[in-house]
């Protein structure tokens, strides 16, 4: 998506330990006008698949999910990163590594809002070693729901996480894929449109 | 908002401790044909207030804040709970005590995207003893920025925060105000429309 990848270079900001700050737009200020166009072109590109649930975490996760939520009329669902006394004990559990917090936590989602019926597309803004969205996709496969897609906003293309989903043959799209970064550069890898 | 009133009564659980379980379409798993309903009365009943940014904390008003936002055309800003590497020094900063996770905890936000020029409307989906929302009020005092009103989607009047809040003299419109709730019955105060 050359848009974002302009947004990326113009507001992005490249920090010690493979950190690309992109707070201006998607993960803490939202730009929700540009966060819309993310949205159809995650509608763009999962045309085909017959998705009825939007899978996401918290919690940079949820606004981009609700606003592609619209273009494809479903609701979403976001796992939660800790115990709450608001979830009951009906809940699929997993374990995930933050690279962002640099610690693992627990996380939750109430058996209620997923399960065999449910072809999700499971949306996050970032893709990096993949801890997270392994663990929806465990929390998928716990569901005996059906996985019908990957839609990340950026993915880190030197980290191995996209590789290694893409590998298990799950259909990962990222709308910018950062093959190199610097704190003067930003090299983009080519994607099909 | 009569449609909201319905549902809570229709999807909605209690539980010992004043719990209200609304995860079936607001904080879990979310409905977001009816998000935009909650988006269309919050411009409805702040379309006077000149707002340009709309503010809110992690995570479970991410999402509605998202929604809501398009109605306004503004950016939203999201205060996160805990420190991350991805923030650098330049945040304000507040603590907030969980009614939900009963502990209390952090709220930071970069300087960056709230400041004198901002006028802002206050999102959240629960307001009971009002600590996040105080949290916030707090956060938009320190940058120096203009709280035009707040909004909530569900209020547990049977708690004191909205009424210290509005005794203040600020603008707080709750979209369903709980009155008493029993695991068989919820009430609510009738509102002018």
């Amino acid at each position: 998506m050359k848009a974002l990848e302009e947004k990326i270079r113009r507001e992005g900001q490249v920090r010690p330990g493979n950190i690309l700050k992109v707070d201006s737009f998607l993960n803490h200020q939202m730009d929700i006008a540009f966060i819309n166009e993310i949205g159809k072109e995650f509608k763009r590109l999962f045309a085909d698949c017959n998705i009825n649930k939007i899978l996401t975490i918290e919690a940079s996760g949820i606004g981009i999910a609700c606003i592609t939520a619209q273009y494809f009329n479903v609701p979403i669902v976001f796992a939660k990163k800790k115990q709450s006394i608001n979830l009951d004990g009906e809940q699929y559990t997993t374990k995930v590594q933050s690279f962002t917090h640099q610690k693992t936590y627990d996380v939750i989602l109430s058996k209620k809002y997923l399960g065999p019926s449910d072809r999700v597309l499971i949306i996050d803004d970032f893709l990096a070693n993949g801890c997270a969205v392994n663990g929806l996709i465990e929390i998928i496969n716990e569901a005996g729901a059906t996985l019908e897609g990957v839609g990340i906003v950026i993915e880190k293309g030197f980290q191995d996480g996209g590789k290694e989903i893409r590998a298990r043959g799950i259909n990962v799209k990222s709308l910018a894929i950062v093959k190199s970064m610097t704190d003067h550069d930003i090299e983009f890898e080519e994607q099909d449109s």
